[in-house]
């Protein structure tokens, strides 16, 4: 039997067997919203994570960093409106009594207990709320997609995903949720994900695994370039489904947690603050697949081409002065480049295209972008987003 | 007696003596305003020029960097509207011609004309406006300020300063004029700058006064982040003063061509596309003054940081955040942040303020940001802007 793997309709991190979830409003920061959450799963899970490469971490990053050397992983406690970031000793000591308060609730030991926070750097965590939440939270295996809403600040729409792998040794599922929204410029990490999977498969395996995924998906995603010190993106595996993944079957595992990475990073950088469209950049030919990625992300984070996409605005000179700049090795003679499929540059010249019919196509909710270097095998694809005024407007008004 | 550093009320860069000037319209994307001049000596000059670092560079870059091989500089064509960049074989000729043709109207040998364009990206110059631009221009001693202004694109005022020099030796001028706006994050030069001088100076020493200068002004401004390919500055000595700078008097020259960048960089910060505020950023402490300045434009080139400063939010998480991601040494234990004068953070954690009362202060015209490091003596300053609806309004619909 070949391995199949399908998206799972209305799937979420609750998905896969033995994973249950729970929000409550602990008004920390927002009203009449959820804000607080609490993933659980019924069977201790090996686990891996990424952080970020800030070097200000919030901490909940510090104290995750030393929770996962301590062995098993069964519950993430996350909140929204307060990151929890540059919070001194206070924060830490909030940190480990939200883990703690957290696993005598579940029952379960607190050195099991992860947990993150994202919302506003340099505030504390509003201990009395999160006690009082921990208290009236209650978890069920339907949910998943509130603990997707609770995790929200400024995004518009819960990302989150669950596919079914099906393989000769039998059947399992991944399932993800994550937030993104601003200060998304993934580096190793994201802002927020955690993945869980009922399939068994060893930490070492897992953190291989994780380490694929995350680099063609959240690590080539960015919104405003801005990297943020609580990124945390963590993967559970439970085993409840029976199955083992080794070495041999490892392929349809690493399908299934690319797929979704893939799906929930896209989604993180088509709801960019302020964002109306998903721009995706391929780059192919550069000399190396290092450079590729370089080149892939300096357009995606540059301000003059993500506001000539905002504006259907076939501006192409912004895409090849930011390829210029990225530091790659190129020969202008030999570039090529297209908007949407159309040639709109060759051999390093102008190329005459209908102006008017490719800024129409450019209205649409997907932009892209490919520039073909012709010097070598190098290939990479980033995801980015546009630049709006609505971005300025969320951003120039949000602790005020 | 002391050296004596003096602004010239009115000054540009055609105060040095020697100096001539001429603008008009020659209507190559704009109608009623000048977009083409030429700026003139009536002697000779040591020049000395930096030009972008972007690996897709602009005619007219590649041209000057031959043209400055050949000996004296003379006279400098300069046009908006159109960047001659990636235009290819047909976009060399081009610049080359519009050398030609300048230096047959002043009589002057076509070795000693540089040029410069400034524009869109990917679209060829219309010669025969630049034939007819040429033909109709008329120099003047007065003509400075037409030259700044047929400078502009997105520009909102003429960019230009001169400075007077009193020494032992005797007094000379030293003038200069520039273009900003959109496409700013200088690396080795600028935008577009031309700055002059009656002092004689020969090359060698310059071209080392530009460096230095350079590195501490032009250097430090960021509007968005984007290198353009047409960077350049140029700085032309015809020695009409009689005054001979040598080792020993060169501080004051120094002295008078770092205030000459410096206001002129600053212009361009300040008047960067859609900005409000001019945004002054220090760093102290670091370890170095390479990672002092790499923080600095870190914080420069932040859209969380300049959104934040657009909507007067003393948002102070997102500078930190922009120090961690910059990649310096840090022990945020140490760090104290300071906006425009009050106290935010101090030894990395949360420190009451007034936050009325600060937002208040940075609706004003100027903001100020401080980070101490406490590290080592490494100390560095940029400036940048914020970031404002206009800034997408603007770039969304530059083209069509």
């Amino acid at each position: 039997m070949d391995t199949k793997l399908t998206r799972i309709n209305g799937g979420t991190v609750t998905t896969p067997k033995g994973f249950l979830a729970g929000a409550v409003e602990a008004g920390i920061k927002y009203r009449g919203r959820l804000d607080f959450g609490v993933l659980f799963s019924e069977r201790p899970c090996n686990a891996a994570a990424v952080f970020t490469t800030n070097k200000i971490k919030s901490a909940p990053v510090v104290f995750d960093r030393q929770q996962m050397t301590k062995g098993k992983v069964q519950a993430i406690a996350v909140n929204s409106g307060c990151a929890n970031a540059c919070t001194g000793d206070k924060g830490m000591k909030n940190a480990a009594e939200m883990a703690a308060l957290t696993g005598r609730k579940l029952a379960i030991s607190r050195n099991a207990v992860l947990v993150a926070s994202t919302g506003v750097i340099g505030t504390q965590l509003p201990m009395d709320k999160i006690e009082d939440a921990i208290k009236r939270l209650k978890l069920a295996a339907s949910g998943g997609h509130d603990l997707a809403r609770a995790m929200m600040t400024t995004d518009t729409f819960p990302k989150e995903i669950a596919v079914l792998v099906e393989t000769a040794s039998g059947r399992y599922a991944i399932g993800g949720v994550a937030k993104g929204a601003g200060m998304i410029h993934p580096n190793m990490a994201t802002l927020l994900c955690f993945i869980t999977t009922d399939a068994s498969v060893n930490r070492a395996l897992l953190s291989s695994a994780l380490k694929k995924a995350v680099n063609q998906s959240f690590n080539m995603v960015s919104v405003d370039g801005d990297t943020s010190p609580s990124d945390t993106l963590v993967v559970m595996a439970n085993s409840l489904s029976g199955v083992k993944v080794d070495r041999e079957n490892m392929p349809a595992f690493q399908a299934g947690l690319n797929e979704v990475c893939l799906h929930l990073a896209k989604c993180v950088a088509r709801d960019g603050e302020g964002a109306t469209k998903l721009v995706e950049i391929i780059v192919e030919g550069a000399v190396s697949e290092k450079e590729a990625r370089q080149a892939a992300r300096t357009i995606s984070t540059s301000p003059l081409v993500k506001t000539a996409i905002h504006g259907a605005d076939p501006n192409w000179g912004r895409v090849i002065a930011a390829v210029g700049r990225s530091g790659i090795r190129l020969d202008e003679k030999r570039i090529d480049m297209f908007l949407n499929g159309t040639c709109v540059m060759c051999g390093g010249v102008p190329r005459d295209f209908d102006k008017e019919a490719l800024s129409l196509s450019m209205k649409s909710k997907e932009v892209n972008i490919k520039v073909k270097l012709n010097l070598g095998v190098g290939k990479a694809t980033a995801w980015g987003c546009d630049l709006s005024k609505e971005y300025v407007a969320i951003n120039a008004d949000y602790t005020t």
